[in-house]
C-alpha cells in the first residue's frame, strides 16, 4: 500500500501543447498492473488537442470550468464533479473556458 | 462520449456494511471495457471492512477525513488529494475519522 497526496508526484509538462501537463499519479510509480490515473491541469485559455486514440478515458473533473468536445464538434460545459467516459478511437478535446486551473483525473488502460 | 455529474448516478448501500454507499459512476452503465470508477461514500464513524481481494485498488480522496489502514494495522491519514494505491491482495481499510463524509474515487479492474 502507497498513500500520497497527487501533488507530491511531478507535474510533466506536455510536450508541443502548451498549458497542459500531466501527473502520473498511480503508474509505473505503483507498479499498477492493469490501468493508470493521471491528474492532469489545463490552465486557463488552454486546450488538450481534438485528438482520438484506441483506448478508453474515465474522467472525472477535481476542479475548474470547461468543455469537453465531442466527435461531431459538440460542446458539453463540465466543471467539478463531472464524470466523462470518453469511448475507444472515440475524437475529443478537453478546453478551460474559466479563469483558474481546469484538473481533472484521468484513467486509462496499460499499453498493451 | 458520455458526460454526467457523478451525484446523477444511483448511490448503492454496500450490503451489511452500515454507512457505506458504492455509485458505480463509469462502468456497465457505458460498457467501460477494462475498469471501473467508483464513487465511494463513508459516513462519519463508519469504515470499510479491513479486508483483501485479488485486485488492485486505486484511489483519489475527494472529501472529507480518515484514515487507510494497512496489512499490519498502521493507520495513514488520508484528505482531499491523497492517492492511495492498494495491491492485489493487499489487506486494507478506509476509516471515517472526520465529521462529514469520506468520498473517495475508487478504480478497479473489471472481474476477469
Amino acid at each position: 500500500m502507497q498513500a500520497f497526496h497527487y501533488a507530491h508526484v511531478e507535474a510533466t509538462p506536455a510536450s508541443g501543447q502548451p498549458g497542459l501537463s500531466v501527473r502520473w499519479v498511480m503508474a509505473e510509480n505503483v507498479r499498477a498492473p492493469n490501468f493508470a490515473m493521471r491528474v492532469i491541469d489545463v490552465q486557463p485559455g488552454a486546450a488538450t488537442e481534438h485528438h482520438s486514440h484506441g483506448w478508453e478515458h474515465e474522467v472525472f473533473v477535481l476542479e475548474g470550468q470547461g468543455e469537453v468536445v465531442d466527435p461531431r464538434g459538440q460542446e458539453t460545459t463540465i466543471s467539478v464533479g463531472t464524470c466523462v467516459y470518453v469511448a475507444p478511437n472515440e475524437m475529443h478535446q478537453f478546453v478551460n473556458t474559466g479563469r483558474g486551473v481546469l484538473r481533472f483525473i484521468c484513467v486509462i488502460p496499460n499499453p498493451a
